[in-house]
């Protein structure tokens, strides 16, 4: 099968937003084996739109357009789409009703405008939208082809392309007796992306089927393993034998597999070993606490936690000795260590987990620049401290040090967490 | 002028690299007034890149192609493009003495493959490239036509973009007496895209010059007011009417301007009155407090924190009386109203501001579904409690109950707040 995308908005013409929706349903349709030739972008001009979905059906099978399924003027891929083809909008009734469904359970009354968001193309078919009012729209054609509308909202985008397109696509793979690409990806902590290259060069340049790519996200690396098989269970038997090579060398940095970030990987070893834990935060001010508490059913493990920004703050809430910030600074293995402490005694944890260091841009000096933080964590057995400088501006900063907390969490549940900071 | 672009590279069709190039470029000429109709992308196929390159050739007068210049078998652009034109590759022997001499200033021998960088299509100019080997080109055509080829490496081509490009560009301009094309974004909390867009759709619709678009992100919307005139000062000048015009119907649900989100229309306002808050979260765990630290300086008005997420977290901490809990539940006004008196009484801040709500996928009931928010803030003159339901998973109804919180702190300090719930 060979797809095409095309990505509508003005907005994206003036550079305005970047463009991520394209690289999510390229991913999405590589994995499937879905060949891709060309994206398109193309501002909010229904007859451009309609010459562009034209030219895309010529030279593709699937033709997926992300964008211009709003509620306002400026919305217009549908009726591109329709002019393309020579179609009439008509008025999709079931989707007019789960638009409608949509503001009553948020007690909001609906606009005429939202009303336009249920016609689709005649023929076209309504693909649910279960996070928000535009629904995606299915249009099948002779010859086998198709063209698939999505909004351009991300979450909207992802929603329906999980939920319907993904299905579609599969079945009508299915029918081709096509080979599925199945792709595995492994999720590494504590090294660079080229250390890891280093590492493992010689298993990637050996491999074809599966072929193994490494990327480097914030602050993390990924390996994904991808086999093409004639389908998932076969191409499964080609990757667990080059997944194990690359564990052997790997294992102490691995921590996950998919989209499981490292909360989700911490917050399973905490339910399985009822353990709780109450976190102190200074420079990554809530971070942490949030990344805890994305994950479904964080109050097994996750009661309370405190921010505790001034120093004021840490000795009131926490108990930290202010005789151990004046001699030692807010930013030190010291004070890491007393707010471990305090915060486990405070919220009557297991664990304490703490951090304290300077994010920036301001408050750096020679001796602790921007970018140094202390960590400490507390438990029935002791105390640990730990240093670390990171790179990056304030947001950065933030981001890597919440990751290297729920490492040292995570290090810490399994048994293999280091020595601690000698004073 | 009509511009156009090419990216080209497997890697992107293959969604493992985020096209930034392409805003980029987009912005810069929009800036210089150049319109834009298509972007689009392409894989290391020299046939596809040419048909490409003959098609923006014949829709615009500028097609600027980024990628496909480096040193390997798969850089085809310079190919593409000769293949397009009927021209044939010949050695520049300036651009080799430049690649030669980039070798030998870092004291590395050059390859026979980066050889390949100093031949271009006939009549066609080399681009010195300060940041790296592949010079980029330009291909002057009839009729006042051209072709840029630029490397696909970020710093690369926004060099080579800012030394040489865009000189030529307003060389170019500057004989067809150009515009420029400028833009300012107004941001709104509070009211959905289809609502603004009923609000002032009469206005949106009678402007030509500047041009009106709304655009939704998450959880607020985007008025992009867009001039072209010939110059920066004229085009802000066409804007300021049109935007007072917006703001006399949209005044209470605008907010700021371009990329300020509201912690730091926020952070703002409270180093302007000297006041200073605390945050005492349940659903949201931290986010509220992550989102107003992440402004530079905001220890000037944050001191501490707590993430509330148990009960008996919200009676130790702050003081919540078991019996509201008893009596009303955790997610309630009262408990809402008890937790923002409590943490600024805990914090000894001027402001408390609470949120406790059901983030979901589980907690939900039919009388408190998942998504309902109470919210509440305590100051010296009172205390006022809020209700709201969102829609969205977990992380979604996170981040939009931490802008309603925001917003509910910006009209409390601005003096718009409106009345709380009654009890």
């Amino acid at each position: 099968m060979l797809a095409e995308l095309i990505m509508v908005g003005t907005e994206l013409l003036l550079g305005e937003v970047i463009d991520t929706n394209s690289a999510y349903l390229a991913q999405r349709l590589a994995e499937l084996g879905v060949d891709l030739y060309y994206v398109s972008r193309v501002g909010d001009n229904r007859k451009r739109i309609a010459q562009l979905i034209q030219q895309a059906h010529q030279r593709a099978d699937l033709v997926i357009i992300s964008g211009g399924l709003g509620p306002t003027a400026d919305d217009l891929t549908k009726e591109a789409a329709a002019d393309a083809f020579g179609l009439e909008l008509v008025l999709c009734e079931d989707a007019l009703a789960e638009i409608e469904e949509h503001f009553h359970r948020l007690g909001r009354s609906m606009s005429e405008n939202n009303r336009r968001q249920a016609y689709l193309p005649a023929g076209g078919k309504a693909l649910s939208n279960p996070k928000g009012t535009a629904p995606g729209v299915l249009l099948e054609l002779p010859e086998g082809k198709a063209v698939i509308m999505l909004p351009g909202v991300p979450v909207e985008l992802k929603a329906i392309m999980e939920d319907s397109v993904i299905p579609y696509i599969r079945q009508v793979l299915g029918e081709e007796n096509g080979a599925v690409i199945y792709s595995r990806i492994l999720r590494f902590y504590g090294l660079g992306e080229s250390a890891i290259d280093d590492m493992v060069q010689d298993i990637i340049a050996a491999q074809t089927n599966p072929t193994i790519a490494p990327y480097a996200g914030s602050g993390e690396v990924r390996l994904r393993i991808t086999a093409k098989a004639a389908n998932e269970c076969e191409a499964i038997e080609l990757i667990e034998p080059v997944e194990k090579q690359l564990l052997e060398r790997l294992g102490p940095y691995f921590y996950g597999y998919g989209d499981e970030g490292l909360e989700i990987v911490v917050s399973r070893l905490l339910l399985a070993q009822k353990q709780t834990v109450a976190v102190a935060e200074s420079c990554t001010g809530g971070l942490i606490s949030h990344k805890l508490t994305n994950v479904p059913g964080s109050s097994g493990y996750y009661m309370q936690g405190a921010v505790t920004y001034s120093n004021a703050a840490k000795t009131a809430v926490l108990g930290v000795d202010p005789q151990i910030l004046a001699e030692h600074g807010a930013v030190s293995g010291q004070t890491a260590r007393a707010m471990a402490e305090g915060v486990r005694k405070w919220a009557g944890t297991d664990i304490g987990l703490s951090v304290t260091g300077i994010a920036g841009p301001g408050g750096g000096t020679a001796a602790k620049p921007v970018g140094l933080v202390y960590f400490g964590i507390s438990y029935p057995g002791g105390t640990k401290a730990f240093r670390r400088q990171f790179a990056g501006d304030r947001l950065l900063v933030k981001q890597r040090t919440a990751l290297a907390a729920l490492d040292i969490l995570r290090r810490h549940l399994l048994g293999i967490l280091e020595e601690g900071l000698e004073d």
